[in-house]
């Protein structure tokens, strides 16, 4: 048996999936709205959404917060971008796995034209999640050059669509070897407005794969472990055990293990150090007037939030340690209008970020260990006193060893919403997406979300 | 300066391109046309075109042969398709030049709004060909992974884009940004129904590219060299003199000394094999019945019409050396017909196919130059004769060398346009397209080449 057979036959007939992995998994999709929901008023968002809607096919699916309608594949380009315009959605197995699934799911249910259940959308979700977070296994997109978020993720999307649209294991098979040709994105697209069209190139492709696979279109069952194949494309050989890792498919799950919803919207490289900061500047009140030099500690040489000490725009911004922990010196916390209109650019913060030095770690002279560790901060005060905080990886609120406390999830969800939904709006799309494991039809949920577009014609 | 910004600068900057390059690329426009008509009818362009009909956008691009438009970035992927449906378009430079160009180039032709000339869309194609050529440079799509037609066609139809949009030289700069993260196509395609799809995914992303840059989307002006970049990314390393490679650029023009226009519709590394057994058969009168055995010698170890000995269906006979000589023993020639409709499957030509038999070169005992030999053959006669033919890569009837004669390029438009467009509809298409560079509105040819789709209702 192929790795796309194994896969497509995990994919077509698992029946039982964990209540505790759906409901993590629902977790995700709730997010993901939300984030698409800010995403489509970012600068980018409003590029590709215009795009799409100039050239809008039937009326089909839904463009989250933008007021029409289009085909599924466009539907999804433009809100796989919207969800990860501002870095705001969920992180884990393949960098950012609900951005492209979750907008390949919405465009399916709408398409569809039967009605698709949340319990459904949760469960292609999982099982989508699931095949793409074993794929990308050890695989480091910051030692590579791919970045892990389409090129993974396209497949765990088509894997997912596969499921909603009820392909046969042949079909999903044939969807696989089309959308695993369609994989791409550089990594240089990181600090740029090209990384949020990731997430909507995946989601895209991943729904052309499914559609023209129901279709009858065909490909190499051994499109993954094949000379030429995706495993040498991108991982750089082919020698993988297939069966052991199609055993280890839902043996158990990965969904309630892995996904994280984030509570900054910027990079993940920022989290640790944020947290840490964040927790130092509330419990002793001090602000950007106290401090002279933060230091993070354990910064490895290939993180992406090094790359912009001196962050030009937003894009820039989100994969800047030393803004990050600058805003939260100046301003007490970092939200997404920390990366709009022109807020990197405040003379407060731009001085701020004068006292922000990253310690870097080789790789040849560390065990690795120090990824686990996080980066720990140290803030000298001006008053003389040394502070010091840490928060490793694994104990980040919004992971599975600390889910986001549910008002903080309501919240960033409101937040993020009140972007593109008329006010009036915003609780209705809490309540359906919030519950969205239980609705018998996701185009009720989705139907909350549409949006009037209003914000599109006021100033970006 | 960096090598997009150098690329870009020559894209909206060059004014001269001389008239043998643009006649050349007249002629590839011409033929590229045909062969998407043709495309069309093929297994994966019907259900490529069949998808696209059914999310069309605004009626604005042709989809040929169809009888319908969409938008341009839909067009685009089903004429993109379609051209390479057959692997009867032009070869040279980086693969499959003009089947990801022309259609990228269609389409915005069209959706402008205003008048693009013939002659405009000629300068288009020479230039976004001659940066893709230069950027695949000794690229071995057959020694490493990716297939080079959709990883560098997507930027020579990206630079054809924004040269035909008028972009700026910064525009341009992130058209190629947004483009190079979405370049991919996996080796493993070939001899799938997946191949095709590269030309139509470049040729889509080409034209969206190029839209949202114009509406101001941006990305990294160091996308090729940078760490995660396209260089390290495709190429495998950044060690790329740029400057050198951008004063390269038209210098001279690569596209009169390049281009190559098929004669039979299958893979280019048949050609010269085939080229030689019909000197053969057609001189010495021979068929199946008085051959014992065909030697091909010359094989490259890593040739791709090695990959399918026994073809199982169209798809895969187009990368068989041993289907196309065995066909062109039996048949006497070697048509777009003799790749569909199962006629791999003849059991006279199945027969014939056991007395073929390639000599394989190892690349450890050759100094290369059989590949400039191309593939002489040795045909062993019952009657005891021993007759051999040879034609070099060079000499190829289609090539630089040998132009397709006139008749033989005005009938192969017209077998191929026939197959979807109406009887008395190919006369008109192939007295537009043959003289596309001097028509002063493209739209005028394309509305040769619309159709009325009345075959999609006929037996596939």
């Amino acid at each position: 048996m192929t790795l796309a057979a194994g896969i497509a036959e995990f994919v077509v007939s698992t029946r039982d999936v964990p209540a505790e992995d759906l409901d993590v998994v629902a977790r995700s999709v709730f997010d993901t709205v939300g984030a698409a929901l800010a995403g489509a008023t970012s600068p980018q968002g409003r590029i590709v959404g215009e795009h799409v809607r100039a050239t809008a096919g039937p009326a089909r699916c839904t463009v989250l917060g933008a007021g029409y309608r289009t085909d599924a594949a466009s539907a999804a380009y433009a809100n796989g971008t919207f969800a990860h315009s501002d870095d705001f959605d969920d992180m884990g197995g393949y960098g950012h796995p609900s951005a492209p699934l979750v907008p390949a799911l919405l465009a399916v249910a709408e398409h569809l034209g039967t009605a698709a259940s949340g319990r459904d959308l949760c469960v292609a979700h999982c099982l989508g999640f699931e095949v793409a977070a074993a794929l990308c296994g050890g695989y480091d997109q910051y030692d590579r050059c791919f970045h892990s978020t389409p090129v993974f993720g396209v497949l765990g999307a088509t894997c997912g669509v596969a499921r909603l649209l009820g392909l046969s294991v042949e079909q999903t098979v044939a969807a696989l070897a089309i959308a695993a040709t369609e994989a791409a994105g550089l990594g240089r697209a990181t600090g740029t407005m090209v990384k949020p069209l990731h997430a909507g190139q995946a989601a895209r492709n991943a729904v052309v794969a499914g559609l023209l696979a129901r279709q009858g279109a065909t490909g190499s069952p051994a499109v993954f472990e094949a000379r030429g194949g995706f495993l040498e494309s991108f991982v750089g050989h082919r020698a993988l055990d297939a069966d052991a890792l199609v055993a280890r498919l839902g043996a158990p799950f990965r969904a309630a293990r892995t996904l994280f919803v984030k509570r900054f919207p910027c990079c993940g490289s920022n989290h640790s150090a944020v947290s840490a900061l964040l927790d130092l500047v509330r419990t002793h009140g001090i602000g950007a007037d106290d401090v002279d030099e933060v230091v993070v500690h354990g910064m490895t040489e290939t993180s992406p939030v090094l790359r912009y000490p001196s962050p030009a725009d937003g894009c820039e911004a989100k994969f800047s340690i030393r803004y990050a922990l600058a805003a939260v010196l100046v301003r007490g916390g970092l939200g997404v209008d920390d990366f709009r209109d022109e807020r990197w650019a405040d003379p407060p913060v731009v001085a701020a970020m004068e006292k922000v030095r990253g310690e870097v770690v080789s790789r040849w002279t560390t065990s690795g260990a120090h990824k686990r560790r996080g980066n720990p901060i140290t803030v000298r005060l001006r008053d003389g006193r040394e502070l010091t905080a840490s928060v490793p990886r694994s104990d980040l609120v919004g992971g599975p060893k600390a889910p986001l406390p549910e008002d903080q999830l309501l919240g960033k969800f409101r937040d993020n919403a009140r972007r593109s939904l008329p006010a009036e709006s915003v609780a209705a799309a809490e309540k359906a997406w919030r519950a969205v494991e239980s609705t018998p039809d996701v185009r009720t949920a989705i139907a909350t979300v549409e949006g009037s577009g209003t914000w599109r014609r006021q100033a970006s």
